[in-house]
Order: C-alpha cells, then structure tokens, then sequence
C-alpha cells in the first residue's frame, strides 16, 4: 500500500504513533502472500510444519474425549490451574522418561504450544538488546519472539554434527567483549528446524560446560526428540544440567497440534516466575484440552502411536532424500535421522526467495533459508519438510522443483555464458546424503 | 523463605540477576496461599470468578465434538490461522450482534482466552512508563497485565453509573501535564469485575467523545454483557467509535472457560498487528476448541443457553443481596443488573486484606479490594461473586461474612472504647441496594 509509513504502522492507521516500540520487530512474513497460494491443494506443498495427523486414529481421541465428559465434564469446561493440570504434568514426566528426563511434575508447566513456553521464557529474561545464542540457522517462530522482545538474536556456527563448541565458546567471548549481555542459548538440538541435524552425542557434555562455565542458561527446545528413525537421539541436554537447562516439549507432533498443548521443565525458581508470566498471558491452559490429551496418555498406547508415526515419517523422508538424489544431485542437502525437514544448500548464484514464486507457479512451495536467520542471510539455502505430503507428492514436488532450480541456472547461464549446471558443491556446514540413500 | 532477595529472585536462584526488568512486575498474589486453602470443599468462596457450567448441558458439548471429529477431524487436529478460524469469527458476529455491534469477520481475531486479548493489545501498545487508565476498581488480572509490561495503571473515580467522565477528563489532563504518555483507556463498562456496575446509557457517548478528542484508544473488556438480568445493558462503546475502540470478548461466561476462546475486535490496522503478535505468542489457538464452539453455535440454542445461565445467576445474585441486607445492613454494597460480582464497602476501620484469613478459618472466602487496585489501595472493600456457589452456600457464606465481620468489630471496639457496630455507612461511590432487594 503506498500509505506505509514505517514498521509502526501505516498513516490509514488512527493508532500509528501510539505503538509499543517493540512492534517495530512483528513484520509480517514476506512470503505469507505466497503461502497462501501454497495452500491451494494443486501445489504440492514442502514448505509447512504440519504433522500428518491423518495418521492419528479418531476413535483414540473420540473415546479419551467421552470418557472425559462423561467423568470430570465440568472440571474440563472450568477455568484451571495457571501451572497446568496436576494429572498431565504428571503424564507429561512419563513422556520425557523416554528420553531419559527425571524431573518433577512441580518443576513442569503446561503451556498453549511449545511456541507459548518460548514466548514466556522470552518475556522472563529478555531486556531489550539482550542476546540469545542459537544455531545457524533456527527456528523461525523463536527468532521472532526474540525480536518481539527487541533482543538480538546471534547465529552460532552449526555443521553435521549440531552447534559447533568452538563456536559456541567465540560467540560468547565475543559478544561479552563488544559489552552485551547473554541471555540464554535457544538450542533445538534434536533433528533440528530447519536444518535436521541431530547434536551429536559428544558434543552435548561440551556445549552444556560451555553454558555451565558461562553462567548461560540453556533453552532447550525438543518437539521432534521422539521422532526418531534409526536411533533415538543422544539424552536431551537437561539431563546433563537440570538446574542449567529450561526444556520445552509438545504434543503437536507426537499427538496433534489441534489441542495446543506443550509444556516447559524448568529449575524451580524459574518455573515458579514461568507460571506467574504464564497466568497474566492467560490465566490458565485450556483444561478441556488437558483433560483429553490426560485421558489419551492414560488410555490409549501412546508409545505405539509414536512408533506408527515414526514409520510415516521416516517413509517420506527417504522419498524425499530419493527424490533429491534422483533429480537434484548436484546440490547438498542434510540426512535427519528423525524429526520432519531437510536443509538444501543451492548454488551460490541462486536466491531462494527470489525463486519462491517461480516455484509455486510450478505447483511446489518450500521455505526459503532466509527465514530461519536473523539477519537476513540464508538465501542460498532452503528448507524442505516431508512431514506432510505422501511418498508420491514428495517424489512428485522434488521433480518440480528440480525442474525450477535448472530452469532458473539455465536463465543465469544464458545471461552470464557459463554452464547451465554446477559440478556437485558440498556444503562444508552440512553433511550430504550417504550413498545408500541419496 | 529467608532466602528473599528481591523480585527478580532468590538466592537460591542460580538464575537471579538474569531475568529482565519486567519481572519485577511478576508478583505472586499476597492471597494466593489461601485461596488454595479457600478451595477446600467446607468453605464457601465468594471469592473466584468461575461460572457455573454445571448448568450447561454436558450433551450439547457432547454433539458437538463428535460432529467436528466425524467431519472435520483433520482439521480439529491440525494447527490452524493466526488469526482463529474464519467460521468462528463469523459466528462471533452473530454473538456480538446481540449487542449492537457490526463488524466485519477479518476485523476479529480469536484468542486464548481474552485474558490473552488483554495481553496482545499490552504487547502491541505499552512501552514502560506509558499509562493506562482505568476504573478505580478495576480488573485484577488486567492491572496484572499493564504491570507485566511496566505501564502505570491509573484509577479513575467510578459511582453507581461506572466511569465518572469528569474524573476522566481530569486524569487524561493531569497525566499529560505531568509529561506521561496515555496508551489507552482500558474499560469494562458491563456488569464491572469486580464493582458490579455498569455505565450508564448517558455516559457512554460522552466516555467516547472524550477519548476521541484526546487521542486515547478505549479497550472495551466485555465478557459479562449477555449476562444481564432485568434489562439487557446499553450498547456497547464499540457502536459508538469503531474506530477508536478495540472490543474484547469472551466465551467463557456464555458457554465455558474451559475452552479458552475469546475475542478481540480492532480497528483493522490495529488488528493485522494483533494476529502477528498472536502468532509470535502462539502459532494459532486451538482448532479442536474453536472447531468445538463453531458446531456448538452453529447447531445448539445458544441464546437459550444464554437465558438459562441469565435466570441462574439473576437467582443468586438475589440470594446475595438478600443475605447482604439481613446480616450486613450496617455495610453499603453495589446492586449489579448482570455479571458476577458485588463490591462490598467495609467500614474503614476493617481491612479486607487483613480479615481475610480469619474469615476463611470461619469457612468463608472473598477477594480483598486491594487486588483491584495498581497503588495497593482498596482495603476498605471487598469483592464478593455470586457466580458459582448455590444459592444456599451464599446464603450461609454472608451469614458466616457477617460472623466474621462483627467480630473483628466487637474486637476493635474492645480495644478503642467505640460502639461495637457503626450505623450504616453509603459509600458516595456506589449505589446501596434498592429497598425492594436489600
């Protein structure tokens, strides 16, 4: 609209003026416009984060929801505790001993999302021009709430292998040296978003003496940990330094993102400011939700549940590491052993936004890398999520976007006279698919 | 714990020192250790807001969901739009539209809760140091909300007829002159929490007038509306200036809080920002809740529902004002029309806060007036809620009020040489109750 006026708002606004100076952060994605074309069901669409609850019998979810009216109906329409369910917490600790987590139902709050704990941990520490460390690159929707927060998010170097030590060590010193104040390291360190990687297993005592070392706090962000393939993942960082570590988990994919229903396992005199932060944003979860996913974890096999859903998952992920093996081999990508996306390096001459719509003119939709850094870099990476789509639509989007990455270098080459493909690049950051799948 | 060393933490805290300047707004409730005691079955709490679901027929729920999950499952399950589900948003036209208001659907964005409304519009518009006006009382868990963000809420006088809009015209004046900026007023013109009243017909387009002419945004908080007993309330503030109006709503009192679904309405710029800080707070809220409340609105009589919950509490706050006038004649107390709340004036010898553990050792709970207001204020009130206990239970709550009351009466009096009782008091800022009810 030519009336914009500034990030603060635009002069059709009344209220321009009158805004927080920590809106100047919330600015719209640039390609939610195209994701909402994404979503037209001819566009195969590799770009989201949706889990694929098609895979989630409805029976398990219609009997846990009965039972629950039929026994606790107006427990379940009530306001409840701002901590979250006494019950679920308690589910919740039987959740995360898969993956080796101790802890106590006291030190768990449950939240709207994992999305809602990060929002709060945010709200808890950060002061404007605050630093949180994070990977190169992170998860888009953390980024944001660090910015709406108006702290700077700083990208720690990240390879095969998950956050570099070394790197970790320099960042700290460095932006201890330029006079800024750390907040925490926001970490996902399990098949990672967007980059699906997994912190290899002696890396984790390094980072955690690292943060230990530097009295900084380690956010430690695991909505994929049980989504594993071959193997389960190295034990979560928590369980190295409890009282260094704030946890959040979620059922958005290992159940269903419907519910809204995630938690954060924090050392207790955060927990205890996590809940009052909790209740000012809300006043409390909803119990009606709680009180389901309470009656499906006590009911239903939810470990088996988990297991179908890795099968699925892993299914689509070696049709897409086929796919781009097949029709793309001249790129890098990473290999994730669990969890829902790749992370693709494309030829330095190509823009992944810029080529954005020319791909969903060519019915495929991903990420640009773009959104998953702080600071405006990542064009020269995207990321590609087979959590959604079938094996088909996998195998079908990769050939389109085959076909939109060469016909974009064939442009280039025509106007710049060198070949119309790369020989194949190795990402040094990230790891290549190994020859049995790629 | 000894171990106290300011608001940002303990000692005991190895995180203290970390966290950021807003925290020192996060203040646990000084009653909130007892309430967890009030919650014990043998008292009877006149304290919390908690509607009476009991009364909604856990049948009509029941159809619903299994309606959303034969037929739209899927979706129930999935995450959803930022901004909530468009079928709910055009229902909520409807429910508004009982009001008065007409909207458009793309001006309203479902939330978790409206607390979580209030929260957004805080988010989006305070800076520290900003004010926000207020009714002297006003909402606790707004004060909570405006403190949480470092903004000053300031009283503004309220009589039996609500805002008192020379006070407001005074405070909009005095603010200014003292150099601060005033966000917004924040309001709840209906059936107030926890006053009682209601703004008068009257009043209403002179509050907006003078808002308009001063540049200052009204919040209009509205969760109580459709609540009324002998007449419905007058249009609400949004009728009047859409424009200058951001009207928040909420299922939790007509259907149930244990859904969490609420609403705001904004100006559409104002709006655009709130989904994004929604999506930065949240992903989206819960489509397995809104879904459930779509089929609800759309299938079951609701406004029946509505009328049933209306006769419900109109019976209760009947027992209330009844009870008041028979033990407490001595006391003056507002006469809500709609609502949950009476606000009851002590006389000022008493402290609400200070009484409150005696009172719930004689199995009688309320809230101390000092919860409604920013500056510590409010002790010679109380608020009592007539909305969950029966009839009976409230009858026998200010009977026990009334023992309570005498005694800490006969107590001082034993120690000043007064009377043991004083003759009745009218507080000149609330209404005493009619002679045909009290």
């Amino acid at each position: 609209m030519s009336g914009t006026n500034g990030p603060g708002g635009t002069n059709l606004d009344p209220w321009y003026g009158q805004y927080a100076e920590r809106t100047s952060g919330l600015a719209a994605s640039e390609v939610r416009a195209l994701f909402a074309v994404a979503s037209r069901p001819e566009v195969v669409s590799l770009a989201g984060g949706m889990p694929y609850v098609t895979a989630l019998p409805k029976d398990l979810i219609k009997a846990s929801f009965e039972r629950v009216l039929s026994t606790r109906g107006d427990v379940a329409l009530q306001y409840g505790s701002g901590q979250g369910s006494p019950a679920l917490r308690e589910r919740i600790l039987e959740v995360m001993a898969e993956e080796g987590i101790r802890a106590s139902a006291d030190d768990v709050v449950t939240t709207t999302g994992s999305q809602q704990a990060i929002d709060l941990v945010a709200k808890l520490f950060l002061d404007p021009g605050d630093v949180v460390l994070a990977e190169a690159p992170s998860y888009v929707g953390a980024i944001g709430v660090f910015r709406s927060y108006q702290a700077r998010t700083v990208h720690v170097a990240t390879d095969a292998n998950g956050l570099v030590p070394e790197a970790l060590r320099e960042a700290i010193r460095a932006e201890r040296s330029a006079g800024r104040t750390i907040k925490f390291l926001y970490t996902v360190p399990d098949f990672h978003n967007p980059a699906g990687v997994t912190l290899a297993a002696e890396r984790r005592p390094e980072i955690v003496d690292i943060c230990r070392e530097a009295g900084v706090l380690i956010v430690e962000d695991n909505p994929y940990g049980l989504l594993w393939f071959e193997n389960p993942p190295p034990p979560p960082l928590r369980t190295l330094n409890p009282e260094g570590v704030v946890y959040l988990g979620s059922f958005s994919k290992t159940l269903a993102p419907g519910f809204r229903v995630g938690w954060a396992l924090a050392p207790h005199a955060v927990r205890e400011k996590l809940v009052l932060a909790a209740e000012s944003a809300i006043l409390s979860p909803s119990a009606f939700s709680q009180l389901v996913v309470t009656e499906y974890l006590s009911t239903a096999d939810w470990r088996g549940q988990i297991a179908i859903f890795r099968g699925v998952y892993q299914e689509r992920r070696d049709a897409m590491l086929t796919g781009l093996g097949e029709h793309l081999p001249e790129l890098s990508w990473t290999v994730p052993n669990g969890g829902f996306y790749v992370w693709v390096s494309l030829p330095p001459e190509l823009d992944a936004k810029q080529m954005l719509p020319r791909a969903v003119s060519e019915l495929v939709a991903y990420t640009p890398g773009t959104a998953f850094f702080a600071d405006g870099s990542g064009a020269d990476h995207l990321r590609l999520s087979f959590c959604h789509p079938t094996p088909d639509n996998i195998r079908l989007g990769i050939r389109r976007l085959a076909g939109v990455i060469g016909g974009e270098l064939d442009l280039l080459s025509t106007f710049s006279g060198t070949g119309p493909l790369h020989a194949p690049r190795h990402d040094r950051r990230f790891s290549s698919p190994p020859p049995d799948i790629g």
